[in-house]
């Protein structure tokens, strides 16, 4: 797909030259924490290493893999962030083994590469790339481009999995949003009303788009939440597996899944799917880590992150039970508009605990 | 200046492509009243005629155009709102009538011309294209840009007038922005001790450029207010007046200015600025309104506008009273990066009615 490079930047990179917003990631314990442990318990895959950080915002990853010994990280920002992430690592006396890059990815030239060099000379690419679950914002493209362009056959990716995750929920906040579109409409007609009334114009003709501008917005739009774990009604299954050493945009691009969720809370509202992303830094086969470290974004009371869950609620809630079975169907695609935004399909078959089955029904989202 | 269209899509349009957001508009009493009777108190200026609506939205000033009379209307429309507008059109019968067009008036033709045909055709030329404070979102060069090419010389600008207006004010607001302010540098020194301590990285060097963003963002930034009258502590000046049959771009592009004014409240402090705007509809000077119409968006208890006012606020406050006298110097240019985004310099001198001078000084701001 052709990006125009402004547009993206206006919806997409803008946010990132904020420190402000490298403040907030930064000050993300459970990632913070995730990467730190990664990178200092497996420093044998730094050491003497070279390494390149993907989108380096403040430069904090491509910092910690010089103090873990790397010989040399390419540091690479899109953003005007660059220049802080510069300041940075001279501030942390690290400028002979960082190197920062402004630039895209996919238009800079790493200073290695070249006729007479190895093509393929980094050991390690570092990356925080994920987005609200997982894929949003689709930055994993930019991995993989580096990836395939300078990545050692032996080389390691950090992180080396990931997966998303789905669980059906209940949450109060169904309710809200169906009074936010009842509201909205209610609002419309007397707008409607007036509009006739004072000015002459009859704007009925408008209503049905009108409510579905108001029920996409309100209602098909996935929402950033924090559940809690007791909000949680089934058991979690995995969408999507992505191995980072081998995965390419054509598995990503496009995820379909079917998967299974059993009810275990009895009597309750099935109000919709919370979906999730956990990533895992294993090393590669045949340089494995020593201490393996995980990062999960799944409901939890201390262990929250700034990427919550996506949430897709159901209009209306369905009552469940203890033992119902859902068959679920699963299609996310890229945006056309955006390709840094999300569509998903949901498609559900409830087969209660009964042993009777409820009409299956399909319902689309939009991750904005 | 060279505009990356889908960069200005993302940035600007993108908004009004949504009912809700014309809705919002459609729903302002003030104006549309004003419009509204500048239209139907003005018959004679549509009756027969030929008339372009120059970004037509739901399509409602063309609408009423045709109601009063005309013989053709063009409703031009950049954003896919121009097919609810068609919808909005047929449903009120008038399809013979309006002609809604989607493009961008700088790129579309008008049926009428041709080179057989007249170029300049069109007897009335109405818009509404007023952004906050006035001039922001540079639309009027839109609005200039369809009068150069196709207004004939006799023909009528709606609204024809346009002028800023700033005047000095007080609010309580000025000190939450310092708090707020203060509470992110607080925020931030915590985060700089904490991300030493935890992850063995100094951010210090960084406290400089955050403070400036964070100052930029709630002390430079121009904000949206409601006004009351009463906030209003001194003379209003016009900063600006335009004339909307003859001004170029060049005279809107930056805005210079020199004007004063007496605060009239005793004992209060001065927190800042508020600008706000009005326009005219007058017709034109050979054929003009039969019944003139003012639509303000000045402070109001009663008839508020949805453009509010913007404020500019002084950090920190400074005591005034009655009789003193403010000599100001106003600039506005575009953003270097968003021409429909604007950049203010205040300079201030006070003379105290006491006859003491204060010393001067220099602001700059953001309208975002
Ligand atoms: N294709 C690309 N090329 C370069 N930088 C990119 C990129 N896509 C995204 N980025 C940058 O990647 C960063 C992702 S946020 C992570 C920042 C930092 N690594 C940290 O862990 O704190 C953003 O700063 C964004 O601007
Ligand atoms: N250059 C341009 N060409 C066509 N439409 C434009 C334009 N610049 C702005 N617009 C459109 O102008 C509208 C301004 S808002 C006013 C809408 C309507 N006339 C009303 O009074 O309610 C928006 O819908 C915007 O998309």
């Amino acid at each position: 797909m052709a990006v125009d490079k402004a547009a993206d930047y206006a919806n997409y990179f803008c946010t990132y030259s904020f420190l402000y917003h490298q403040k907030e990631m930064l000050s993300d314990r459970v990632r913070m924490d995730a990467y730190h442990n990664a990178v200092f318990q497996n420093k044998h895959h730094f050491a003497g290493k070279t390494v390149l950080d993907v989108g380096t915002g403040s430069g904090i990853l491509a910092i910690w893999s010089a103090q873990a010994g790397a010989r040399k990280v390419y540091a690479v920002e899109a953003t005007k962030m660059s220049e802080h992430a510069r300041a940075l690592v001279k501030a942390n006396n690290l400028e002979n083994v960082v190197q920062v890059i402004e630039g895209s990815i996919e238009d800079i030239s790493l200073p290695e590469k070249g006729w007479f060099f190895l093509v393929f000379f980094l050991d390690v690419i570092i990356s925080e790339w994920m987005g609200y679950f997982l894929l949003r914002e689709s930055m994993f493209d930019s991995v993989i481009c580096a990836r395939d362009r300078w990545l050692k056959p032996t080389g390691v990716m950090y992180p080396s999995h990931a997966r998303m995750w789905m669980a059906p929920i209940r949450s109060g906040l169904v309710d809200h949003k169906k009074d936010d579109f009842d509201g909205a409409m209610h609002d419309w007609n007397g707008f409607v009303e007036d509009t006739k009334t004072y000015y002459g114009v009859d704007m009925s003709v408008l209503t049905k788009s009108f409510a579905e501008e108001q029920r996409k917005y309100y209602q098909q739009t996935s929402l950033w939440q924090n559940l809690h774990p007791q909000q949680v009604i089934g058991t979690a299954a995995v969408v999507k597996e992505i191995d980072c050493s081998t995965a390419s945009v054509a598995d990503i691009v496009e995820v379909r899944s079917n998967f299974a969720s059993t009810i275990t809370s009895d009597n309750t509202r099935l109000c919709g799917f919370g979906g999730w992303f956990d990533v895992h830094f294993r090393g590669s086969k045949d340089d494995p880590a020593q201490q393996e470290v995980e990062l999960t974004t799944a409901p939890s009371v201390h262990d929250s992150t700034h990427w919550g869950q996506q949430v897709f609620f159901l209009h209306p809630p369905i009552r469940a039970s203890e033992g119902d079975n859902l068959s679920l169907s699963f299609t996310m695609t890229r945006s056309k508009e955006n390709h840094r935004l999300m569509e998903v399909e949901l498609g559900c078959q409830i087969k209660c605990s009964s042993g009777k089955l409820l009409p299956p029904f399909n319902k689309k989202f939009y991750i904005e």
